[in-house]
This record gives C-alpha cells, sequence and structure tokens, in this order.
C-alpha cells in the first residue's frame, strides 16, 4: 500500500532522477522532468463521491468539466461553490475538491453515483445500458479549410508546454474556423484534458461550442467523443486513429471527425461536409 | 441514446468508408480498416457486475486478468466457470461474459464491488484510500542487456497485427530476457491489453512472471505498473514517457523502469540495475 501523503502537489510537473543509457557511452545520470499523476478525491453532499487520477494544476477546471460532461451540472448555477476543503479531516491525504450543488443539478441517487463516477466514461458502469451518449445531434454549420486543418497539430503542440518539457501528457484544444487556438489543456489522461477543456468553457460561457474545433494529440475512443458532444463540439480533428465506436456516435450525432491529421493528409470519418477546399 | 445491439462482433477490427483528402489532390474515398472498441458486461455472482469497453477478441482473457489484476482472483482455481451466457435473459445487447466464482474468490462486497470495478485501476473507485497497490516487492534477480532492450520496440511492432492494420491499438508484450516474444496482447485501452495478457499468462499456469520484461507501446502510467506488480513482473519498458506515480511505485515495488526506450538510447527511472551492459 502506498502513501498517498505526499501527493497534495499543485504543480503538472516534478523532477526525478533519470539514468539516460546509450549506445557506446557509459551512463549519465541526471534530474529530468516527468509530468505529475495524482489522484483527486472529488467530494459532494458532504462525502467523498470520487476520485479522478489526473495532473494537478486545473483541478477545478477538471471536476466542473467532469461533472458537466457527466451529465450532473448543465451550467454554472449548478454549482453553489467548488474548492479546496476548508475542514482538515477532508484532507486525509492527497487533494481534495469539494463542491456543493444547487438543488437543480443531477445528484445522483447513491446507487447510480457509483454507476457513473468515471474518469474515462465508462469505466465504473455496470451495465451496457447504464452507458449512454448525452446531447444533441450538431446543428453547427461550420465549416474549415482542409489547409487550416493541416496547420492544428504543430499550433496544439507549441501551445502544449507541459508535453515539451515531459514528453508524457496528452492535448485537447480548441481552435476557431481560421485556426487560432482558444484555449489548450493537458493531462496524463486525455479524458482528464477534454473535461478540464469542458470546464474552462462552461466557466467562461462558452458552451455550447457550436462554433469551433476540438483538436486531440492522441487517438480518438468513444469517451472523447461522448464529451464532445455534451458540449456541442461540431469537429474533432485527431493526430491519432478513432475507434469504431468513435465513428459510429460522430455519424450519428452529426459531429466531424477527422484522423490522422498530418499538415497535408487526412483521414475524414464521419461528416465530411464540413471540411472544404 | 445509442444502441448497442448491433455491438455482438467477436472481431478486433472492421471496415468503414474513409473520405482520404491531401493537399492537391481530389479527395478520394474508400474502406479502410479501423479498430473495435466495444462494450462488454462482465457478470458475477448472477448479475451485471461492470462493464468493460474493449476490443474483442480475447474475452475470457481479458475478464480473466482484469478479475486477478483487481485482486478478486489470486488463481484459475477461483473461477468455476467463465464464458458466454446460455440464458438469453444476459444478452440484453452488446457482449456479456458470465464469470461463476469460487467460494476462494474475494468476491467484493456489494459496496466494494462498485469502488473497485474499474478497467483502468482508479475510475470507479470513490475515496483515496480506496486506491492501492496489492502485491510484493519484485525479488527478482533478472537481468537483461541494454543492446536487447534496444531490439524490443521493433520486436513488439513487428508483432501487433491489429496496429499495423488500423494504427489505433496500444500492445502490451512479454520477452523473455534474450528478447524472445512471449505473447503480445493488443487493445484500444492499453490497459486491457495488460489485463489480457494477465489473464493469459494465468491461464497458462506462468504467473508469477518474475523473468520476464514486459514491453508497452505508448506511455507508463500508475494503472499499468499496479497491474505489472500485480503479476510479479520485474521489468518495464516502454516507448513513451512515465507517470511521476509510474517512478514511484516502480521504486518502492522493486520493479525497473525503462521509458522512452529506443534502438540505441532509454532512460531508467528505477532500479537501472537489472539494465547491464
Amino acid at each position: 500500500m502506498v502513501s498517498w501523503a505526499q501527493m497534495d502537489i499543485d504543480s503538472p510537473v516534478i523532477q526525478t532522477s533519470v539514468q539516460k543509457l546509450s549506445k557506446g557511452n557509459t551512463a549519465s545520470s541526471l534530474d529530468d522532468w516527468i509530468a505529475v499523476e495524482a489522484p483527486l478525491e472529488v467530494w459532494m453532499g458532504g462525502k467523498p463521491a470520487t476520485v479522478l487520477m489526473r495532473t494537478p494544476g486545473q483541478d477545478e477546471e477538471l471536476v466542473r468539466g467532469f461533472l458537466f460532461d457527466e451529465g450532473i451540472i448543465t451550467s454554472m448555477s449548478d454549482i453553489l461553490s467548488i474548492g479546496k476543503p476548508e475542514n482538515a479531516d477532508q484532507q486525509v491525504g492527497g487533494s481534495t475538491i469539494v463542491v456543493d450543488l444547487a438543488a437543480s443539478a443531477s445528484l445522483p441517487s447513491e446507487e447510480r453515483m457509483f454507476y457513473s463516477n468515471s474518469s474515462c466514461g465508462v469505466c465504473g458502469k455496470q451495465t451496457i445500458d447504464s452507458i449512454e451518449v448525452r446531447g444533441n445531434v450538431s446543428e453547427s454549420r461550420l465549416t474549415v479549410r482542409r489547409a487550416v486543418l493541416g496547420t492544428l497539430p504543430d499550433r496544439l503542440r507549441n501551445a502544449q508546454t507541459t508535453f515539451a518539457k515531459t514528453g508524457g501528457v496528452h492535448a485537447s484544444g480548441l481552435f476557431t474556423r481560421d485556426g487560432e487556438l482558444i484555449v489548450v489543456r493537458e493531462d496524463v489522461g486525455r479524458h482528464n484534458a477534454l473535461d478540464k477543456l469542458n470546464g474552462w468553457a462552461l466557466g467562461e460561457g462558452r458552451i455550447p461550442l457550436n462554433d469551433y474545433i476540438l483538436v486531440l494529440s492522441g487517438r480518438i475512443s468513444y469517451e472523447l467523443v461522448q464529451k464532445a458532444v455534451a458540449a456541442s463540439i461540431p469537429m474533432i480533428a485527431a493526430v491519432g486513429a478513432p475507434s469504431s465506436l468513435a465513428v459510429e456516435i460522430a455519424g450519428k450525432f452529426n459531429l466531424t471527425l477527422v484522423g490522422f491529421l498530418r499538415p497535408d493528409t487526412m483521414n475524414v470519418y464521419a461528416h465530411p461536409e464540413r471540411v472544404i477546399e
């Protein structure tokens, strides 16, 4: 059993001692940056509700986005307060965020709490029927030029400060149709990066994100499309490959899905009509 | 709400229609392979216990490894039977695996069930205290030559048949100290790939895996080190970066952790004494 007492850190990166080995050279020992992965305990209704394993730094955004993406809150007014605990009893080790929800929030029942308190959108759910995609079919009229899309991975990479230091985190970035970066969020968990982004957007009053492109540093799985649908994002463009379920859900919710995005080439798996020449 | 009725497929890959766009060329539409991501409902004690979102094909291995890695079973004799349901009532849509556990298994109590039934080792858990690392400090005397380690990513890649088709799955591979591949498992979820590998090893009577190297196609996070510790694997070598928690747990459990593994260079984050020249 590992103790979590030392885990209450706010930095997204820490230094660790590394042995660098290379062919022909003797080993060299040096300090290098790695991405922090640490548990965050989320309290709701006066007790612990779930644990998110995340990269620290934007914990309130993360929790807000998580609650939004899980359908527990639909607007900022569903949260009466959110922040670190005042009471030391709630800080048993590691980091804690305490949320007080308004009566308008859909705080799950005791039983359903356990089904849905997952940070990846699936794990912790007990039956296939409890997995659903919440949100509406997109009515966005967004179109984006292929040449603009091709520039987005480099623009995202240039904004990934934690990745630049560690090589160990994924990113979600929000861009305009002209390729302007609105916000980028990073995390060891790609689902967390998107929860943070949606939590930021909710706080800024920007949801629904009808006019924006979500750019992902990695692959596209079910839970990322689910979170995009929740925030009414009409287009995902990712450096990696999509899963079958990502393609299926994008098709049903009128979301444009671009994968293997490179400067000069890309694959469009759903609703290609939003990508123009 | 997406219907899962069509989701009972056994293949790890399916074909989908793709628009391939490239600079200067007109769009071409063709069929391309993508990795399947689909829910698997796991029944224990006569009722649904959890859902794993996985790539189909080795469902029994996956469930066996998941139960082992979660500490619910410790040997094959803890499982009386495992397989597809005979009763159509249990096949409500999607795929189902039904497990009958022996009295010797640590079937979690009703409440704890919900805490621990997560496919990624964290999600679904309710408090930080409920996250623990199960297993023993490694006593393995394994040593591996640096030059052998450098060959392992290419050997893993050559064995990744689903990745070769789709570019959309991660892999876990088990190698001897001489670089011989013992088994490789792939999945859209990297935690599933390792659950499958451990489930295979359990079925083959190979656990503890004291003498083997686990090679990962991606990054190294908490839950992957947890699963390696559960199977007594003494060394992880990964193409990607480790998280802080991965490094911390590897240090405590005497597990050698190699990241950024390339043919001629690598970083050793914990217990470098097992890597020799």
